[in-house]
């Protein structure tokens, strides 16, 4: 039905390789489909100057993509000389997505930094980015744990992101690049494992919805992020069943 | 109720002077309560680079804060040497949002650049920017109509924005920049004159918010752009009422 | 006889409305005709790295236009990315005019931060805005003495701007941005209201003039000048008399 | 005897994985040890404006790396808003290396673009972006001649690179990062598939060599570089055959 | 008298070296006192973009520090990443001075580049350049008319600049570095052999100034730049003859 | 022979003039043939952060040319907004070959800044930047001994730099402009006064070299340095007697 025979409400392949890289203290490759992100987590021992004082952490994310990662070569933003309001813009999204979700109280005067490459881009990879981050921030986190820093890993829940769309007329789960330049309807949710939205962001592309046409789309989001969270857990093994436990009576309470 | 009686799905006063600026071809000083943003429209006859050759038009935005247009003095932009995210964001949703109601191949190949200079600033600026904007773009395709050089002004509709938010619990519309400080959740919706949206932005600071939640924000956002279109039109005088005579057929069929 | 119906040695309205924007300690719009400037003083409580330690105060001065107060749009130089020379040769010359009447040692380490910014340009723009500026420095100063802070304002004397030139072989006063460009000689003049100089900056645009033609426009500049002064005591009312009496005895000693 | 058991003049284990990114016409992601780089090379139909109208091509290499593919977190190089020398150094460095074997007037005016990003380093990541882009030079260039743009790949001969260096008063080939760090001479080797040099940069980090030190460093080189072309060449299969034969009789001749 | 022994109205010992850099079309080593600078006038033919199609030609001044020419390394403007406002302000006064006397029409669509890199700075460092570039001009535009480009020299008169200042209550002529860090009142004046201003910038550092004083430092200025010219003829000999000659009769008529 | 009538192993005619700039701790004008630079040496007492708290002293190099340094003018750098690769990597070099003969740890927590600043360009402007480096640096260290600061000269050795290339077969030492322009294998080499390389830099220009041509442009070069060491000597005159003496015993010894 779909130009890669998926059905409407279907994900992409997805698959959640962790510790990809290993000098960080968390890191993941995601890929969903064709698109694939390198993620990881950086713990610093001291928050950006305008937290500090405030007895509670913070979490910086970045984007970047490979010149080559995308169809046509894109150049390189360091040659350049600065990221692009699409990077600027997808870095701070990134951020709050996390946000939404770290105790920040609970992590302490502490940086977690977080870097999303993209390898190869088709589609979804500011949303594959946030789901990928949250398990490489959940790894980091763990390690903190694990290395006596703090007592229990500081997650009120888990989060993940995917886009919907409204593609030749259809409401779609998951645009690859293809759909998504054809799409007059994008948009693109970041909810939490307890079916919260953290972030909703719908943009007619030249066009405009409907108040039906983005409920719609909204249930479609939430049936691709419950499985996607079903997949972090999977990557997590046991550190995920810790973050469910410890956490368990707080996460719907916000 | 509200800090500053408001109730709860009340606008602030908004006053909208047209023609603010002699040297631009459309504009306006636009003030919701202490928020006064100078919205300009400047027509060239070119577009850039990457639609050249398509036979449309194309609209581009820019967005400053005056530095003490806040209550602590922020760093010029022109001084850093850089936009930041948050300008480059404003500055392409206020480009999506008028995009989604202009008729870019009745436009030709011609530009406009609209400009948002914030003089005052109390929260919702890039909201007050995009209602502002509408009508200095009006005004200046209602020149171009007198001048002759298009037949009728290539608009499909009008388009309006606001904010709304949680605020202690309470849903609110147009927050001033004390409530937006306080808002777990904040949102930013643009709409036509039609009642479709072009673009919606929810966002939980921290926080997370329900589908419910979402819906009554968005039907309480759908109140105040309804009002606000009401005040482009008494701005516009005549030159609404040609806009909707001419486009009337066309504006919900997109 | 000119242009706009003035005579050679006429100002053109001058309009100052004080507290213009609610959050500067002090702030002005001044119009000249139809130039407008919106200048704003904000006191920082310490003075740049180079003046630390030094028992005295400094005044920074930033100037920038919206890019459509001028008759074609200008580049925005927040987009640009750097500041043009123009734009930092007149913030460095509205730093030395008002540090020429302040008295830095009485101010103690403060900084204050002074913000010129145009929002319609009809010639003289940089003029405007060091007349402005110095309304909304003493209403900034008056504040400090207001709360306690400082004992008496710390001015020397009062200080205003004013340009004059050679246009069409005649010397006019007060030169609008038609004149401007036709002129072959342009000068700015800065001075206080001891009728002593500041500065004097005269150019010849691809031309020259001689030593009597330069005492002429300084005659016509100082005759300005002291209009402009009369009109800033007007805007200040009773903080005017209070910086005439205290540093009355001072104002002519440097 | 080395840290990580090797020989001294053994390399580490060196794996290339060749079209690795769907997108681009030549890609490998290289492996020497656990330095891990992606090289891809992509075609554009037209050179810089320093080479138009000679006939002949050009390329360009890229080089950066993933904030966290080193120990300790290095900051974005599109975030600091330029590259660092380093860098610069590195990208001229492989740009020579490859113009060192194409045949650019065989190329025609065509600039290939080799980006080489490191995924993750562990020392000598310069060389390997250089033995890796050779591969992805190559299959790019085999491309063109598949769709039958140039008649046969353009290439006079193989190039590899590699690093040796004096640690401990050991003289070693392709240092890890741990041996670089502590090398008092490091040595970056180019060679051709004919023994020649393409470039030798000997460096001493505050401290010296002899001319007898430099022969036996770079007699070490030419092991390794040997041993990496054989590696090419089975990555390149067919294609590899192919460059051996077609140029066989120029690839001494320069 | 003065702190290096000179009387009031005397200038330094003024050396021009012509010809000092073998590739420039005109080029000066000018020395005033322990102040050097090189200076160097290239030809090129084009005119900017602003000044296209208007068959009349254009002067760029730029102009730079060495780091060590100052007491103190000056950071480089280069390493910084942007020229500061003082040198902006520098270069573009050089070019107003310059073209104050070149015949543009007469060069035809031509630019001249002129640069002027401060070897040892003592004070009087943009004066200096002023002076030395107009004689690096003067080679250029003569080596124009010696290759049968021009049918004669299209400069209108001699140009060149000095500064005075009041140094602890005394007027003194071509301040050097020690006493221009004293002056209370400092003035740039550029004068044309003719004795017309091209420009005069007299600024009060934190001081203030009369009309009297004015004037008598401008008559002392005047006596400097007299002497000034005479050195610049010197040092043109021959070509000095030529400008003078062709172009007696223009030169005081502007 | 040769295009200037050198043999193939002659330097050009070289001059030291030592203090050079009268402000700097250490300075030379360094000329080989029609290469002309300025070095100075500028100490400051203190470390770059990296570099903080370890015990031991820092070598910056800065490296930049005059615009109309070179045939055709190139753009300054610091108009450009930031260094080009060629100039970053010639800093680096420079900084590296210093390094080299410096007893850092002597030196005490103390940075010297290098400049080299070429005045005019013929070839071998980095080779020339670092022989004459070395004299203006010795000259700084020697003033730290004499004002008491420093017991002993800290430098190990004597360094210089020359270039050797393969031009129309032939190897010859020292290139001009010309001669470069048309080499095939150039090589900058940088050795000590004890015969040993701190830095070997050879490449090949869409070329190849083999190891014997490698080793016999060493020996040309070697031949080269040896000259350019003594008049180092001679410009230091006891300056260099006493570096001779107090380190004679280390020299070798590293």
């Amino acid at each position: 039905m779909r130009i890669d025979g998926r059905e409407k409400d279907q994900l992409r392949t997805v698959k959640i390789t962790t510790n990809y890289i290993k000098h960080a203290e968390g890191s993941v490759l995601i890929e969903m489909g064709d698109t694939r992100v390198v993620c990881t987590a950086t713990v610093e021992d001291k928050v950006p100057p305008f937290a500090k004082g405030e007895g509670k952490g913070w979490i910086t994310a970045e984007y970047g993509m490979l010149p080559r990662s995308t169809e046509t070569r894109n150049v390189r933003e360091a040659t350049k000389g600065r990221q692009s309001g699409r990077t600027l813009e997808i870095q701070r999204l990134i951020g709050r997505a996390l946000r939404g979700v770290v105790d920040l109280k609970a992590l302490g005067e502490r940086t977690l930094w977080i870097d999303c490459d993209v390898i190869q881009a088709d589609g979804g990879t500011r949303t594959a980015a946030i789901t990928g981050s949250f398990v490489a921030l959940a790894l980091a986190l763990n390690k903190l744990v694990e290395d006596g820093i703090l007592p229990v890993i500081p997650l009120k829940d888990f989060v993940a992101a995917v886009s919907v769309g409204i593609v030749e007329g259809e409401e779609v789960l998951d645009l690859n690049f293809e759909e998504d330049s054809k799409a007059l309807v994008d948009m693109n949710v970041v909810m939490t494992g307890s079916n919260r939205f953290v972030e909703v962001q719908g943009t007619g592309e030249e066009a405009t919805f409907s108040m039906e046409e983005l409920q719609r789309l909204l249930t479609l989001a939430q049936k691709g992020i419950r499985e996607l969270i079903e997949l972090q857990k999977q990557a997590l093994g046991d550190i995920a069943r810790r973050i469910g436990m410890e956490n368990a009576a707080d996460s719907n309470s916000q």
